[in-house]
């Protein structure tokens, strides 16, 4: 799909907003469509779902835009809320986040960290935290049906903590708002909050998809001097060109490690490098890639490998630093609304990609379920099988390309849509 | 051998200064005892060495007080000075400093780092980086003997560039100040330069050795709120408590991982944990052991060892970030002096370990190389043999236990004196 800058003058559509009254009953469940993975090894199915009405501190939203996407991303319209939700009310123009902002906890009263206790990225857990229950249930036998991420989204209809949903301005574009959901708020918050990219620094980003493009738009609206993206694609050379790249390295057209080719081109080594590919190779170039004493590699990719980080403890003490960033430290409640309106001041580049309505997103799953995305494989060995959790009863994963992780113990295994 | 705390009302003794006549002569080599390593596999041996006279920008220092240690630690005073020392003159008491500060590079230059372009870290540096030449040779036979890690303390005499020499307050006593050169500098710093310990925090600190000890009062005199001490030996918690530690684990009296006693103890985590052991499971309880979100841990054990971090790069996501400190990132010439003057002040509390004087460490060079150290051992295999620079002529490592390493390709090899 093509790539639709958020630059200034461009005009944003209401056409998507959806008066109250277009809206359902808060009282009664809804039937609709949605795509659910009954475990590991299954291939996504459209089916009709019963998604009920909103408890406490709940809210049940009607999907206008999702997306495939390795997190679960989209702008939607509240439906109808439960009790004690004050912050939210049927017909605001909402984006769902999967890392979310409860406000009372230790973390989210932390000005360290974007981690919330009630809501963080947790993949096993797959009911509602009023009730234990779920919202989502099998409209043929009744059967309960799970959520996957805290945001569900691959649904007509999802119910979500207030947690996890932050109001936007009505007049923003909702297919573009979207995009906030995941990557180009990771990208730009890694740039800004995590790494906090200096004028003048020199950063690099390992991959160029949507993340590392929100990268990019980040450290160049942060002053950053050189921005040198590395892609095994060069046909991404002109897409990170229109975001800032000033320097574009070809992975597989090197004849020598990609980090020796960085610290050449820049005395040593890049201020910053962010992985944006999931690779633990180029975690290890993007770490390499940074100059001793003070680089800073920023993991974004999400690892789906029992391999360990493939660093050598007295590496540290060559000065270099790595963290990860988890939706770019952005504490989401608070801090997208700000983010949203300086997109629609066009202040930030952003990148359409694989955006549609739900509608064109369930032909996409049928499609998903015929060719792409044939079922979920494990990466590991069968013993380390994953204890799916319910799967006696179904699991509803509603969302895109699918990446799964669960501990046994103190072992870590990973589970990937491939 | 005893604690003597660097404490209030200390009488600090003159008794080792020795006048600017009792020196040698700037223009002749020196002839004295030194401790010499030949080789991976062979013991420590006492021979009689020549030492030349210092070259542009090195000093010749007469080492008074050393100490057998994982680093070169001493304090010694300046014999002879060569061209273009401007900072140091004969008689002058200083600390010596494996990690130099030449002042003029790019990192020296830099806040953010207190690595050295000249005379960082590098067990592979053998010989002088004015004429690339040796300053010691073997009395016997003319060949040169190598230099090792920018000090080289195990002799009577050295010869090191003036990046590595701290000038000291004359009245500070040598006994005491020799532990500046290392144990001191690198737990104090990592405490207020690598983890900038906040006030009211809790920190856990992995080995109670003269580094974690260290640690252990930069923690308690930047306010730490809780200080937990970890060690196998239960001595340590009455030497920890001296020093500031508030709650003692022997993690080998516990049933369940230490972890998870700290976070029990500590709702969730420490804020800060330091790993003094060297030793790759202590690492990763010491990252866990901190509270996600924010915990920091630093890294100042030697990991002689081929093994990588075992951290999964998804563990990152969980906010937890770890580091290394070299030196505990203090600038060495330009704040070691200040604290100097803050131990004399009795503002800290130190702990003598192993502190003799040169002749006394001869006794226990002796004694190593009679049962403690017999030897090199590698502990990896022999193809991998480490590719021992110059080993046809011999090489001097006039230092303590020993350990070092080096890369052959990307391949990383440690070698260590058990």
């Amino acid at each position: 799909m093509d790539d639709v800058g958020m630059l200034p003058n461009t005009t944003f559509s209401n056409s998507t907003v959806l008066s109250a009254a277009d809206l359902h009953s808060t009282a009664k469940p809804i039937t609709c469509k949605a795509a659910i993975a009954y475990g590991p090894g299954q291939p996504l199915v459209i089916e009709d779902v019963l998604v009920d009405p909103p408890t406490k501190n709940e809210v049940r939203i009607n999907i206008l835009f999702t997306s495939i996407c390795h997190t679960d991303i989209g702008a939607w319209v509240v439906e109808s809320v439960g009790e004690g939700v004050t912050d939210l009310k049927v017909g605001d123009h909402v984006v769902l986040i999967f890392n979310s902002e409860c406000g009372d906890c230790a973390y989210c009263k932390s000005e360290k960290t974007n981690l919330c206790e009630k809501y963080r990225v947790n993949p096993f857990k797959s009911v509602m935290v009023n009730d234990g229950k779920c919202r989502f249930s099998s409209k043929e036998n009744g059967k309960p049906i799970f959520h996957f991420l805290n945001t569900s989204t691959f649904s007509k209809y999802t119910v979500v903590d207030s947690a996890c949903v932050v109001k936007i301005d009505p007049i923003a574009p909702l297919n573009k708002m979207a995009l906030l959901s995941c990557c180009i708020s990771t990208g730009l918050g890694a740039a800004w909050n995590t790494a906090k990219v200096q004028p003048g620094s020199t950063v690099a980003v390992f991959g160029l998809g949507a993340v590392g493009l929100a990268v990019v738009e980040g450290a160049r609206s942060r002053g950053a001097s050189r921005i040198i993206g590395i892609d095994v694609n060069s046909n991404k050379l002109a897409k990170g060109q229109t975001m800032g790249v000033t320097n574009f390295v070809n992975s597989k057209e090197v004849d020598k490690p990609v980090h020796q080719i960085i610290r050449e081109m820049t005395q040593g080594g890049v201020d910053y490098s962010f992985e944006c590919a999931g690779n633990l190779e180029v975690v290890r170039e993007a770490f390499l890639s940074t100059h001793d004493g003070w680089g800073l590699t920023v993991v974004l990719g999400i690892h789906a490998t029992p391999r360990m980080l493939p660093l050598h403890p007295m590496e540290l003490f060559d000065g270099r630093r790595i963290v990860a960033s988890v939706f770019g430290d952005f504490k989401g409640k608070s801090q997208l609304p700000h983010v949203a309106k300086d997109c629609m001041r066009g202040m930030y580049r952003g990148k359409r990609r694989q955006m549609a309505s739900w509608e064109e997103v369930s032909v996409e799953v049928n499609d998903i379920k015929a060719s792409t995305f044939p079922d979920f494989k494990p990466l590991v060995d069968k013993e380390d099988q994953i204890q799916w959790k319910n799967n006696e009863i179904g699991v509803l994963t509603v969302r895109g390309a699918m990446k799964s992780l669960t501990k046994i113990g103190t072992k870590i295994i990973w589970y990937h849509l491939v």
